[in-house]
């Protein structure tokens, strides 16, 4: 029998009880051993709970109890969860957790301050809730090189971009549908500022790469400026709009790493990512493309996700699982502006005639889009590859001559 | 370090000899060991190789090498694998493969010998190439009880169907293609008539529900019937014909287990999965439906899920990794009769209003399907569930009436 306990009793904390109570049979056999709740840390009350008799506000409690061997965090946020969890590190239990926030932000420091103790630092559901991507990442792909990654990370912004393509539904009326669906917070900004997706992402590039990638060396952008013409223009080019998580080594030996939306097109595995699901693209120099798919939120998904760290916890008290990255700092990243990529650009113009001149001069390899019902004075193309900076003064030039630029969407080149 | 054998230097062999060369740094990196190759059992020359001092072509020197911890079974076929496995197993060593024909005939007597010897047998390169299927199911779903899986599980029937829906080509020349192009064997038997993905669904039914499936327990049908006139119907009913390994347990405890073609939704996540890509739906009571895939041939994809597990045995040489299930009876499956399903049939009439009125009664819920160009005496449509027993006496029924049924395919409901 292990003792666990388990820190938070919000969405995926009572998900992680329900999953460990309902399946504890079960459980218990791939584990071998019968895992028992002994704690649940929360500050709330919850008079006539079941579990009652395990609840306690006080985490020095879990912390001085050497029987407890596996804590998971599903607290959220950094604070108190880093402290919580250090020590528990630090005190020789190991850590599984959800949480993306402190795992993008603290995770070289714990993952070492885990290692220093032989106890294991776990976070599988961190990154597309139900879905295997960390292990197979680790494990799986381990006689693979990564080329690079690219992910729809975010449920609540594919859920808005899919109403958006779908049922041609401005950004704010599918946004407070996503709300109204509690698949959006009351303060969407996380999701739809893309920071949840950045989070993400940079916590699968550390994984893959071996560096500690901070989420504020991430390039993010949202989807708040996206808008239904965009859509159609996307449409009209072949591919959707989706936001994007990618992280890709360069033949510098820096990472091009960033949140943003991106056309894709229409043959790509991930076009297909619909609603709230999560998908996930891994290319590696032996496998090819690999694609996991599933739900990336949710409280049961999650929750199983979380269930399945502790399992292996559970059977791995003795040997550490191998699953680190060193510390990383902003040299392993390329400035964005420095990257490149194609891109598509929708402007307005006065002189439609001087302006594709222009247009063509300024860019390579343009490919002029066209949709139904545009206005005379909108003019929309797709370019070949530039740099960042590249496309920025192309675009003031641009400017000179009369011809704003109202939209430029990277083009995906997976 | 580490030494290892490596039994057969066909394509996925000579991938694995690679891989490990090519990737030597980053996997001693992983698997805190380097690893190193002391032999390759092989009854061909191969002059000229740089391997060279490593060929053997005799197995008793690899079986007698105390140093030898883990050896990879590439060779394919039962014989002489198993045996050579068995010794290997038995004599302390660690064996992976990608044997899939070996694992779904002798996995339950196999794993039970590594258990009874510490050692382990690893297996995730024997369904789907390199997508992670094996250990995901294993591992990260531990806390989920698998409700179904649903794949598509072989490269080459998949690439013949999507050139007959997707480039209207019919069958035997859509087989010659993927013969010209290598997707095919010369003697194509094992893919077109499903046993190849008979024997992938029966490793995973075994994985998800602990008792070994033989493969002569799937009901298995192959594509070869499959006509450009169905994949019309298919596609008038709003999907596209992919041949499906699916297993289900019901509610009476049994296994609802084959490999058919069927009809799927051009939304359902594996309608997408063309060419000689694989997908595979794992759909778990917490987790929601995950569908993995990617390249599920091929030497590199096979190879490096080969050296995955090889890293994977170097890391537990002491600890055995827990994957296991028992040997399996007959009575585990639910005879193909007693199943249930929804069905399309295409039938030929002579009077097509006394037809459609002998349909309308003989099957449940009936929905007719037109497509462009028909005879005049074809009739198609698809059907309610009934059970595969309902569905033969309505089609005997019917033809006492002068209707012919030429096809019947299921309609799957994932």
């Amino acid at each position: 029998m292990v003792q666990v306990a388990v820190m938070g009793y919000g969405v995926v904390g009572s998900g992680v009880v329900e999953v460990l109570t309902q399946h504890k049979d079960s459980i218990a056999k791939r584990a071998k051993e019968e895992i028992h709740i002994k704690y649940i840390l929360d500050i709330r009350e919850f008079p006539g709970s079941p579990f009652a008799d395990k609840f306690t506000k006080d985490f020095e409690q879990i912390l001085n109890d050497d029987e407890v061997k596996v804590v998971a965090e599903v607290m959220g946020g950094v604070n108190p969860a880093y402290d919580f969890t250090k020590r528990c590190l630090l005190s020789g239990k190991s850590v599984v957790t959800s949480n993306k926030e402190l795992v993008a932000t603290k995770g070289a420091e714990l993952l070492e301050i885990a290692r220093q103790n032989n106890v294991n630092y776990l976070f599988e559901a961190s990154v597309g809730g139900g879905i295997p991507i960390i292990r197979p990442i680790s494990q799986c792909l381990a006689a693979n090189e990564v080329i690079e990654i690219a992910g729809i990370l975010n449920g609540t912004t594919n859920f808005i971009l899919t109403k958006m393509i779908n049922d041609n539904m401005a950004f704010e009326d599918a946004l407070k549908l996503a709300q109204d669906n509690g698949y959006a917070e009351r303060d969407p900004s996380a999701d739809i500022e893309g920071h949840d997706a950045g989070r993400k992402i940079a916590i699968l590039a550390s994984l893959a790469y071996g560096k500690h990638i901070y989420p504020d060396l991430v390039h993010t952008q949202g989807i708040t400026k996206i808008t239904l013409d965009d859509v159609a223009y996307a449409s009209a080019w072949g591919g959707v709009i989706k936001l994007i998580g990618r992280v890709k080594r360069l033949d510098n030996g820096k990472l091009d790493i960033s949140v943003e939306p991106m056309l894709i097109e229409n043959t790509s595995q991930l076009a297909n990512v619909n609603d709230v699901f999560n998908g996930i693209l891994v290319r590696g120099d032996s496998t090819g493309d690999v694609v996991f798919y599933g739900k990336g939120a949710g409280k049961l998904p999650t929750a199983s996700a979380v269930v399945a760290d502790i399992i292996d916890c559970v059977k791995h008290l003795k040997a550490r699982k191998y699953l680190y990255w060193a510390d990383g700092t902003a040299d392993c990243v390329e400035p964005y502006e420095k990257t490149s990529y194609a891109v598509y650009i929708k402007a307005e113009c006065t002189d439609k005639q001087a302006a594709l001149a222009q247009i063509q001069e300024l860019f390579n390899d343009v490919h002029m889009i066209v949709r139904a019902d545009a206005p005379e004075n909108e003019i929309a193309f797709a370019t070949g590859v530039m740099t960042v900076e590249e496309q920025q003064s192309a675009i003031r030039k641009l400017a000179l001559t009369g011809v704003e630029v109202k939209a430029k969407i990277r083009i995906a080149d997976f």
